[in-house]
Order: C-alpha cells, then sequence, then structure tokens
C-alpha cells in the first residue's frame, strides 16, 4: 500500500518557510503516514540547512527527475524548483523575487496536484505583501487555487483542536463584508463544510451557522436584517437536504464550551469572527483547508515570521499537522 | 469602617433576576465586603423565595423608610418599590409590565446613586424587548445610565479572569460600526479605560487597541484605512499623554495567550471584537461597567435567561462578582 504524496510548497523564501520544511522532511513521524515532497528552492534550502544545522534532505530532483519518478517515488524529497538564488534576497525582508518564487512553488504544486502526481497539497506562509510587489494580484492561497484549478465555489475552512471554522467572507474589508452576503454563497459554505466535516468525522456532522450582527440582531434590534435576509433562508434550504444545523446563532455565545462539545463546525460571516475564537483558544494547531478544490488543499495558519526568519527558532508543528490533514483528506478520496 | 453599600436591582421579574437576587442576599460572602441593598418588589421575591425554598431577607424597607434608613443601614436588604404584583405577569415570558418595572428599578437606583444613598450599582439582567415593549428606547443598561446621569461619554467595559475589554462600539449593527468610529470616541475610550484600569491594578496599565479589518488592514490590503485615519491617531495622542498602548494589532492574533498575559485591558471596536474572546475563554464570571459615569456600575454579563427563570437553575456567581467589582470601585472612589 502506498502512502499519499503530500507536495509541501517552501512558502517564501525570506520567511521560516525553508526551515520549517526542513525540520518537517527531517521528522520521523511524517513518512510514516505520507511522502512529503518539498516544492522549492535547493540552494536556498541548503543554505538555511547549513546555517542552523539541520539535516538536508538526501533525496533532491530537478523538475525533469520529477516527471520520471513517477509513482515509483517514495520517501520524502525535495524538487528544486529553481526560482530564486540565495543571492537574490534578504532573509526577513519583504521583496518581489521572494513574492514570485513562492507564487511559482504554488503554481507548480497546483500543476502536480491536477496531473495526480500528488495526492494533496499543504503549504507553507506566503507574504501577501511580497506576492503583490511581484505583480501577483491574490489576497492568499486560497485565491489562487480557486482560480488555477478553475473551481467555482471554495472556501476557507480552519482546524485546531479546539474547534473548526468556515467563512462565508475572508480576506476583505470589514466594510464589505455585509454586501457579499447572499443566500446562495451561504448555502455553497455549508454545503461545503458539511461534505468536508462528513468525510472527517464520518458521520453527518452538527453545524453551528453564527450571525452577523450582535446578538444575532436580537430579532430587528441590531442591523439591517442580514440574518433574516440571507442566513435563516439558507439554513432552511440546507436543513431541508438533510443538514443538521443550528442558527444563526449569536456570535459572540455561539463559541462558549458547552456549544463547542456539540458542535462540529461554524459557519463564520467574517474572518475575525471565526479567528479570533480560534486563536484565543489555540494557536500553534490551526489548519487551514480550502473546500471546493479538485485537489485538497491544506495550509498552516501562520505568517512568514520574518522577525525569526533562519534563525533556528521556528516549530514545524502546524506544517506537520497540515501535511497531516492533508494526508489524511487527500488518501481518503482515492 | 463602614462597608460599601450596593444598589442591586432586580432586572426583568420575569427572568431569573429575582432568584439571583435572593441568592446573593442569603450568601455568607457578600456581607463581608459590602451592604447590597436589591431595588426590587418584595411579592415578586417572596413568591420565587417560596416557590424555589430560598431564604427571603430579613430586611424589607418602602421608600420612606429607605430615605429614613439613610447612613444607619447595615446588613443586607430589600428596598420595596412595588412596581409590579405576582399576578400581573407570566415567568419566562417578554411583556411590558415587566419592561417598566425592570426600568424603574434601574430609574431608582440611578437616583439612589446621584444622591450619594449608595456607593456604586450593580445591576441584574432586563430584557431589551420587554423594556422597548415599555416604551422605553434604550439600547441596554448603558445607555439608560448614561443618559440619566448625563454623562457625556461613556463605554462599556467587559471583565473576566482571563482579560478585559472595552468598547469603541457596543449595540448596533454589524454594518454601522465604521460610520461610528472617530479619533475623538477612541481617544475617549482609550483614556476611560486607562483611567479605571490604573484604579483597578495600581499601576499605569498596559492596553492593547484592536484595528477593525483582519489583520488590522494589512497596510492598506483590506479596509477603507479605518487604521490609518482613526485608529493611529488616537493612539498616538494617548501615547503622548502618558500612556502604554500597542496597536492597533490585527484583531486575531490580539487575543494569543501570550499576548493576553501581557495586556491589562483591550480597547474593541465592535461588540463581537470582543465577547468573542471574552465568552469562548470563560462565561460565568464575566462583568460588565460602565465607565465614564460619576457612579460606578457593573453588571453580570448574561441575559434574563427566560428558559430558566424561577426554577431554581440560575447561578448568582456572575452578580456576586458584579458586586464585589462595584464595591472595589466604588469603595475606593470615597
Amino acid at each position: 500500500m502506498s502512502l499519499p504524496r503530500i507536495a509541501v510548497t517552501m512558502g517564501d523564501p525570506a520567511g521560516i518557510g525553508p526551515e520549517i520544511c526542513l525540520r518537517l522532511l527531517a521528522d520521523a513521524g511524517a513518512v510514516q503516514f505520507c511522502t512529503p515532497i518539498v516544492f522549492g528552492d535547493a540552494s536556498v534550502m541548503q543554505r538555511v540547512a547549513e546555517k542552523l544545522s539541520l539535516p538536508f534532505p538526501a533525496r533532491v530532483m530537478n523538475l525533469g527527475e520529477w516527471h520520471a519518478a513517477g509513482a515509483t517515488l517514495s520517501g520524502p524529497a525535495l524538487l528544486d524548483l529553481q526560482c530564486i538564488g540565495v543571492e537574490d534576497f534578504v532573509p526577513g525582508q519583504v521583496s518581489a523575487r521572494c513574492g514570485d518564487a513562492a507564487f511559482r512553488y504554488v503554481i507548480s504544486s497546483i500543476e502536480a496536484g491536477l496531473a495526480k502526481q500528488v495526492d494533496a497539497v499543504a503549504t507553507a506562509p506566503l507574504n501577501k505583501e511580497a506576492l503583490r510587489a511581484a505583480g501577483h494580484r491574490y489576497a492568499g492561497h486560497t485565491e489562487i487555487f480557486a482560480e488555477r484549478m478553475r473551481a467555482e465555489r471554495v472556501c476557507m475552512m480552519l482546524t485546531s483542536e479546539e474547534l473548526t471554522c468556515s467563512f462565508v467572507t475572508v480576506h476583505v474589508g470589514y466594510g464589505e463584508v455585509p454586501g457579499l452576503l447572499s443566500v446562495a454563497r451561504i448555502r455553497d459554505v455549508i454545503e461545503l463544510t458539511a461534505a468536508a466535516m462528513r468525510r472527517v468525522r464520518g458521520w453527518t456532522p452538527r453545524l453551528a451557522v453564527c450571525g452577523l450582527n450582535p446578538h444575532a440582531g436580537e430579532h430587528g434590534l441590531f442591523g439591517q436584517g442580514e440574518e433574516e435576509k440571507f442566513i435563516v433562508p439558507a439554513i432552511e434550504e440546507m436543513r431541508r437536504q438533510g443538514c443538521q444545523i443550528d442558527g444563526p446563532l449569536p456570535p459572540d455565545t455561539a463559541f462558549l464550551a458547552t456549544r463547542r462539545r456539540q458542535t462540529d463546525a461554524y459557519v463564520c460571516m467574517y474572518h475575525d469572527q471565526g479567528h479570533i475564537p480560534m486563536k484565543a483558544l489555540a494557536f500553534d494547531s490551526a489548519i487551514n483547508t480550502t473546500l471546493g478544490l479538485p485537489v485538497i488543499r491544506t495550509s498552516v495558519d501562520h505568517g512568514t515570521a520574518f522577525d525569526i526568519a533562519w534563525q533556528g527558532r521556528a516549530s514545524a508543528s502546524s506544517l506537520l499537522e497540515a501535511v497531516k490533514l492533508a494526508a489524511r483528506l487527500g488518501g481518503r478520496e482515492q
């Protein structure tokens, strides 16, 4: 039985990505459940390995060797995409060169996923400013995957030990959220979340859908009736399709410990509604999954951490969790 | 040395207010640090006491006796304001009669505070729908106190064991928040919070001010520049006046455990930004304080809980904490 093959993008070369990828490839636990293949630059990884006295992977391939290896590949490997050299940038600093390299690792992983060369993708962090400086106008990984994989409806799902949240809107300004709500969008996110959680749990999940306004509007006291206009009809439609849904819930009491225990996943209307409780309750273990793609994609939920880049102080635990979840979801789909 | 006298409003008669007030008056701990005087209705309290086999307070006064007792009063007491009879309403149901009675307890407590008959006020929950049905158009306690005490600038502060948050906006719809932000308002809230926390802690507090947008706007990537337009200038002005302030912080990472440990209080832009982490981390112990009033006012942070009203299942722990905080803040101000 072959283990699921997981493409792991190296992330922004100037961030903690190279270090955590080295730690992942050297991890004795990871190879028990998957074959991790880092999509990155060998010269950068080698420099970081030397600087931090971390083991450098035994197996390094270029793109030709990778395509030739095909299904026979087993054991951790580094795919050297040769996008950037160590002299081209300064660790810990935003640059267009790094933004472009990080973008190209992602594109290569998407191509590998669509070609079935890997079973799933896990991504190390990229820097949005660097991405933008390189002329790639995406809010983040999710948008790149959605566009390149031609996925019509995707949503972000965050998973930690404490709770799982998916999002109707994510990387938009606070004020733009109400205008982006619709029955169709909320219904899509409920549907994607229910399907993913059914796969993870093995049973019909119980979902909690948050309101938008304080106290979920409190029967029209607050807000413009967004709960009644958009959220309630979406919930009712999905209930008719067999989903188990509580809501719309007051967003603050939704995350009480008692409610969390009976909830498999939350559907949140905006970024901070779900990110705040997630991070308040648990940080390192949060994993980001993009639902609705033809290939499973998970990600760490931390940033490039330029302040501690290349210093030997970064933890690979979140990346390891992301790879685990990718292997679980990606492996099952075969 | 006389103990601080705390007016405790009974809240909506049809909710859990009467029960938790009875439990408070019977609490052996409370009388160690204050003289609690419940502002409510004796007939209602008596009926609940009989139904639940809870002790009824030994000392009951009408308004005339209360004014006559003056500074000589010591030990727990019930001020019988005779606003409603037990036959006038159904426990667990919203009604205009109950909303009006709850409102009048609050007004009496405000008068007692302004007349220095009590050192502080702690409020049991009222029901906003009942309040509105009675024709009193306030979003909540805070607004009643602010108007009746002619306070020009007030803000809500929530306190739990885990964290303290004050609010630039509270009971307004999600979409109204951006339009309510201003440098002056944010500066006022920072100033009120810093002053209160200095009194509570005994040192210059370290405040954390949250941004409005995801990632606090991430240098203009998200939002309409609310951080740069309103929040940053307010922070800078208050720093010049000697305040210790971090921010504007990304709202999600602001509540990480590491950040919480170094933060005395948070300044939040909207209701759920602070209520979500507060309730995710701790529920029963949260206390609501109105800053900026001439008389200290604290409150439980739970609702009327009509579903368990008059059933003997309500906990008075939050009310007890609210009375404790009122006694500490009110007592010190003398």
